[in-house]
């Protein structure tokens, strides 16, 4: 039986816009809707916040009843440090009166943390880079990112501050790019409460391997949260987990385990034309598949095969544990 | 001096929303207050208009006396079928009522065109296709997409349809998503007044040489309209024309030139982040840079070079063309 | 049982170089000794032929003879018309006597295409395009393109030609680039012995869905043969079918079986550091496991949910299909 | 008058051989013969030396002469860890004998290096990383790249390593990705004598603005050289550098210009099909246009622009420095 925790960020249940369908891929939910189709899935024990609340002016107590009725924690709150004030930026706007709301804004949701003894405050900066060859001076600007983090970690010492990176969107270029970029910039901060929160599509995005990624940051110390779906490799598609790159979501997840580390699985997908309940159920079908799959499979031969770097002796081991003998 | 006639979608002038900032990157604006703004920018004279006309429920007369306040003309009417309602698609959709909704509002996009004596309708099926493996019938979708143009351009002979294609977005997969593939279904279609508007940043986004696509069109006799923009290849980042891959824009021109292709030079922008005003200015600068480049160009020496297929000789021209002698 | 016939490019059992292991990345091998290796595997029952046969200076019978041995009959012939002579074309040489000397060579190939009762000459011109903006008149290098195919076709109508499209490599574009351009070039050609070579991994790194390209070249009458392999998406690859993309090589498989296509199912694989006959045996082992799929796939359950194209439904039945119950 | 000092990596000016062309692109050279194609540019001063020396079995003296007789010194050596023998690795290889022989391979190359008088040994350790999923261990493999970095640097004190990093190629992923990557390792390494060698188009290929790679080394201390091509973003196409981007090819160089970095600029180009004398001055004639457009640049206005990132004007400011006022 599964003893693996699942979780969602909320927008998973939320309905979106984009620039051609600004009307909506759907009637706009509030937050509480979308905690109540999380709900409806089944598999779901913990969520990400989205801050503020979207969809009505809510309190924490509203917010902290309709979770309890749906039995779901609260895993991060995600401040929108993203949207129209911050459209220049939230830590790298050119404004520093700008940059003082961005603080405002994270430093509140550090309080709904704690209300909720949540685990970290989600940052992803997705305004925060460059569009155009020439904009910026990339020494000041990354400069900037790394100060307003710096400042909340220090400032909030009992809370954990995670960083989403991501290669693009809606700049496009982002200041958090890559794993590697980010805990360079970690290291430089030099605290011990900021880490990564790894989107195993966003490394895909990236042209990394995720399962590379998710070494390399449990090897600094710094893998605090991570999320799946799938996308083609270009983009940020957000689509269902499982969809498309079985074989490397399964050598994530492989990593991890070998790894010793137990967070929690979270989806972040965007299903645009998909009922959200449905889209969530699918891809935690195939996570289930995936924890049967790191069940059977043989770890130490994997572990032979790999010393020698033999591609095919490994992948034949990954693909019988993970498809099944059929 | 210039002779060139320039024009602008009028989305140019707008202000967006996209997934995270939902909030938009500006105050809303009306139709009306974007062709005010595109008055402002000085070079334009025609534009491309979304219909329905976005903000308020203005008429004809109201968009017309607007456009003639500015001395605006109108080159094309942009039916919206990638509105909520299209969210599946518009001559895809599985549901054939929403189908025949995407053929009534191109209907009416119809009307709007001879009402202003505009050159054509654009069809931006952007909804149309599909996101995931297995989704769809390929050969049914492609069909259907053929089927709903066809029926248009059948039953309004007196008018031309420009069909936009575009790799992706919002659609994970656009089915008309190449110059050759679009080029296929208008043979296929066999009717005179189907077109291609090629649009210079999707044709680099989807890995082709525009120059090469634009001969392409020419060649087949669909050439009907176009537009630039720029982009990191790799989306349709709708940046400004001339700051990413001015080499292959000026060869993009330097191919309708030499085939005595006249039409507007539109501009398909979106300044997310930009003043709209010097965003189009800071292109037709570089247009007008481009025009000035065709004057110089040795037209003779460049067929000499491409003759032999002599890269560096043909990019010595362009560049000294282009550049200026300093 | 399979009743599935499997075929290999014969390239899979040679080595190779590049520009950096210009001492290759094994010792060098015969046509005669891949042959062998392609027999060892013992589940090819045809391959595809380089021509001239590399290696030494062998005489068809030579090859008859080690074919033989093997059990191995002969699908196509593929000309070597991107090498030296050809590094800036073939058919669109902007040398009329390489032009020729590219005649000449699928001429000698379609020869041994009769000898040895192949399906068909192959045809692969990696070197026709352009490499650099401005280099090519793109409209005259298009028509060389066309005439160069076309003259063979029409000398030698007792045979079939199969154009392989790829996006790029070794030119920086490649002139017969996608499907939709290959179909378009093929029916401005004309003829009927003309059609496609698809290969999944060079439709995937073009940014098409295989299952499409396969759908739109059969709803044409050109889907003359095919091979797999896989790869990132961003550059043919040439690994091993099934490692990155099981879910779209399975749609790509059922697209085929749905249109009662049954050719053979070939690899087009580089195993450059892995042993070929292990590499070949990892792909059909996969092919296998398609195979049964195919077999349990519920296709009018899957055709009821793709009407609806409704993906969460239809992927379910592919993911269960392919995978087993476990 | 130009006091800027360039320099080519010597392979510039041999020939080729690919996958496909495995006779190459042209007759075989010795590394004497483009020690002399080199010197015929006419603008070069420094070279980088493969090691061992191409072609034949060359001393030191030998190849010494032929650099005297042309004017040039050398800037660096590069020894090939990438050729057969390193085919699964040279740092990563699973094989500790051949590890062993990479180290050894570097460590006469560093020898080479102290009989030049150059400035550094350059680790380009292109067959270091993975190809599949599942094949590595990938904390392993990257300890692996650090200790045989590590070890080099640390038995030769006297001389720099510089490491250049690419996405792949011709590994499906090179171990060395990024410029954050390769910052990160040489951190970890923590001597003062490893740092980087940029290449603009590398940077350019993974997805960064080499002009903010550029300042992040810089920033770390660790810009220890550099050389520049163009691409299409998607590959290592080793193009003539200003044929396709030539802006963010400027603001490379004015990166480098604020910061006071004054070293070679450096040629990294593979002209498979042009003259590689004709190449190399065509990028010469583009980088002096560069120079003057650096001296042309107001510096001053350009910091402001970028100190409220404004695109618009930063890039006007750009591109009349370098295009020139016509």
């Amino acid at each position: 039986m599964s003893t693996q925790r699942y979780g969602a960020g909320i927008w998973h249940f939320a309905t979106y816009v984009d620039r051609y369908a600004t009307d909506g891929y759907g009637d706009p939910r509030t937050i509480l809707d979308a905690i109540e189709l999380a709900g409806q899935v089944g598999d779901i024990s913990v969520v990400d916040l989205n801050y503020p609340f979207f969809g009505g002016d809510f309190s924490n107590e509203q917010v902290g009843d309709a979770l309890a009725k749906q039995g779901l924690g609260v895993i991060g709150i995600t401040p929108e440090i993203y949207t129209r004030t911050f459209a220049k930026g939230s830590f790298t706007n050119p404004d520093p009166g700008v940059r003082r709301l961005a603080h405002e804004l994270v430093t509140e949701a550090a309080r709904v943390v704690r209300h909720f003894g949540a685990d970290y405050v989600k940052l992803w900066p997705g305004q925060d880079g460059w569009d155009y060859p020439f904009q910026v001076d990339h020494g000041a600007l990354w400069k900037l990112s790394l100060d307003g983090v710096g400042q909340l970690a220090e400032e909030n010492p009992d809370l954990k501050f995670v960083i989403e990176y991501k290669p693009r969107e809606p700049r496009v270029h982002m200041s958090f790019d890559s794993v590697a970029r980010t805990l360079l910039g970690i290291e430089r901060i030099g605290l011990p409460n900021v880490g990564i929160l790894l989107d195993f599509g966003h490394a895909l995005f990236g042209g990394e391997s995720p399962a590379d990624s998710a070494q390399l940051a449990i090897d600094y110390g710094r893998l605090f949260g991570m999320d799946v779906n799938d996308n083609l490799r270009s983009w940020d598609d957000d689509m269902v987990a499982g969809t498309v790159h079985p074989i490397e979501l399964f050598e994530f997840f492989v990593t991890l385990r070998r790894n010793g580390w137990e967070g929690v699985w979270q989806l972040d997908q965007f299903p645009f034309r998909e009922d959200s309940v449905v889209a969530a159920r699918s891809a935690i079908d195939f996570l289930k598949r995936v924890e049967r799959g790191l069940d059977r499979l043989d770890l130490s031969a994997l572990a032979a095969a790999q010393d020698r770097q033999d591609a095919m002796a490994a992948l034949a081991l990954a693909q019988r544990a993970l498809f099944g003998g059929e």
